[in-house]
Parts: C-alpha cells; sequence; structure tokens
C-alpha cells in the first residue's frame, strides 16, 4: 500500500474505501514519527560535537529504522485485518440461521482487527522510548524534530486506542476484551504521560 | 514531493537531506488528520439513517477536500521556505563581513521559515474544528476516524509550534517574533484543547 504515491495514499484514506481506515493511519503516523528520530540520528552521526555519543546514536538508528519498517508493515497488516471485519459487516441478517453466522464471523474477525491497532500503540510506546533519547542525545539543530516526532507517536498511540476499543466493545470474549483493554489503559497512561514530557522538555531547551 | 511513494516519503525523512523535515512532515500528518473527515463524510453520504444531515456533510466535504489539497501545497511550501534557511545555515563566517552576510541571509530566511509552519498551525485548527463537525454528525461507524484525525490535528498544531520556535527563537525583528509567537501561543492554547474534547467524546460514544 505504501508502495503508492502519498497523493494517492490520501485519497484513498479520505475515500469510501476500507482501506486505508484509521488504523493504518495510525501506523503511518508512528512511521513518520520515528523516521524523523533517525532523521535526528543521521544529522549527528559524524559531528565531532556528538562524538561522545556516537556509539549511542549509531544504536538508536538500528533501533528506529527497524521500527520504521515495523510501522510500515503494520500499516499492511491493519489492512489485511480489516477486510474480514468489512466483509463480516456487510453479511445478511435477515434470519436468525444468518445472524447466527454473522455473529460467528463477525467475533472472529474482531480478534486480528483488535489486535492490529494494540500491536501499533506497543510500536508507538516504543517509538516514544526511542524519541526520548534522541531529544536527549541528538544535535541540538535537529531537537524540534525529535519533539514532533513525539507527538505524533502520541497521537498514533491515542488513535491506536480509539481503532481497538471501536473492535473490542463489541467483543464476546470477555477474558481477551478485558486483557486487550487493560493493557491498552496501561500504555496509553505510561506512555502519553512520557511523550508529553519529551514535548515540554524539546521546547523549553529550545526557547532557553 | 507527495508524487513520490509513501516509502520513498519515509526514507527521505528519515535521512540527513535537508526536506521534508519537521514541518513538511507536520503538514502531512495534517492532511492525513482532514482526509480521515473526508473519509467520515464520504462514508455517511447517502445514508438514509444520516438523510437529515446530508447537506451539512456536503458542505464539509467541500471544506475537508479543500483543506487536504491546503495541507498537500504547505508540505512543498514548507520545503520551499527550508531550502533557503538551510543554505544561510551553511555560510562561511569566518571574517566580521562573513557574519554580518550571513546574518543577513539568515534573518531574511528565517521569515518564511516561520509564517508557514504557523499557516500550517491555522490550518490544523480548521481542520480540528471540521473534525469536531464530522465527529458529531457523520456516520456512527467511522466516528473513530473522526476522533484519530483530531488527534493528528493536535500534533501537527504542536509540532508546528516547535517548527516555529525554532526559527523565531533566532529572529532579530522582535515585533515580527512577538506577533507570531502571540498568534501561536493563542492557537495552541484554544485548540489543543478542543481536539483532546473532540477525542474524550469520541471515545466515550465509543465504550457506551
Amino acid at each position: 500500500m505504501l508502495d503508492g504515491s502519498c497523493n494517492e495514499f490520501l485519497d484513498l484514506l479520505s475515500s469510501r474505501e476500507p482501506v486505508p481506515g484509521g488504523g493504518g493511519a495510525c501506523a503511518f503516523a508512528g512511521a513518520m514519527g520515528i523516521a524523523l528520530g533517525s532523521m535526528v540520528g543521521n544529522l549527528t552521526l559524524g559531528k565531532k560535537k556528538y562524538q561522545d555519543v556516537e556509539e549511542d546514536i549509531k544504536g538508536l538508528l538500528i533501533k528506529s529504522e527497524n521500527l520504521k519498517r515495523k510501522f510500515i508493515k503494520l500499516v499492511e497488516m491493519d489492512a489485511q485485518a480489516f477486510y474480514p471485519l468489512s466483509q463480516a459487516y456487510g453479511l445478511p441478517r435477515n434470519t436468525e440461521e444468518e445472524k447466527a453466522v454473522r455473529e460467528r464471523v463477525l467475533q472472529a474477525a474482531l480478534v486480528g482487527a483488535s489486535e492490529v491497532p494494540l500491536a501499533i500503540a506497543r510500536s508507538c510506546c516504543e517509538a516514544i522510548d526511542i524519541l526520548g533519547e534522541y531529544a536527549a542525545k541528538g544535535t541540538r539543530l535537529a531537537v524540534s524534530d525529535a519533539g514532533v516526532g513525539a507527538c505524533f507517536a502520541k497521537a498514533a498511540l491515542l488513535g491506536a486506542k480509539l481503532n481497538v476499543l471501536i473492535n473490542t466493545r463489541i467483543m464476546k470474549d470477555e477474558e481477551l476484551k478485558q486483557k486487550i483493554e487493560e493493557e491498552l489503559e496501561w500504555l496509553v497512561e505510561k506512555y502519553s504521560e512520557k511523550a508529553d514530557a519529551i514535548c515540554l522538555d524539546v521546547e523549553r531547551s529550545i526557547i532557553e
């Protein structure tokens, strides 16, 4: 899906087409956020002033580039998980039997459609950790980019939460539903705050 | 720039290349946010259940598609404003004369490099207003997408703020600096809160 042009991606996103939807957009926003981290890393490498952190930056670059690729894969995975769900929603429900079949298919599709945005949320948290390190260690010239990255990763995390909830709310498997929602709540609580702190630190370091 | 593939955009963003940078990424995130609004509109149009708001949705769709195009233009404008700035930073400063020339060129470049992210911030606020209407009037089936859009628009607004500040902080024209920073402060204060309220409303409407 990301082999197409950015303009095509935006037009598909705006359309009635089932994918990309909000979940895929969150994975893409996460990819942009961590890509901004890689940018900070690449602008820091080889600079005399930052020789002391050269090895740290190299390690961060491996992490951020891997995570970028993971986000790209999650855009596709979100599309793959959403298709069966949109098909299930479209099944007929005129008779009791049809209703029962639709419900079974829907419940099966809900699992993947909830687990992919949960995986996106987890990756956003990883991104926030890495962006915090870039903000602290990377070149001051690009510190705003690490801050922007953290803003994006937080937005993608909150967006992923909505994409989980819209599926878990109708999930019948109470145990799975609770497990997913509890993890999500914990991630959002911990990492929203961390992302805010990074952005605030970046802003302070700019205006000081 | 957005005619290239999404993957290329992400790779350019990660690289040492001066553009796209954080500003362009914010404009792109804004475009994704408002595109999600258009998606809600397109999924609402023609639905019997939403006949009463059909005309409102048509009006919103014109607004959101126009704003999407504006964000796309802002990605390019940010690149155009950043080039002269990155060139100015690269000018020699060995002699007093060189320093004076560099400072003059830099100060001139800072104006555009501050005003484009300010324009991005203003557009994010427009996006938040429109996404609030989509969240309130659009199909319940896609309400999470309006919420995700609002999260993105807020992140792009906060990101644009950092991109303004990194330039205005070294701006010598105190009057212009103050004017830009005051408008920005006002926009961020008012619209961060509005975006948060939209996301919270969307979350409540999902889990109720």
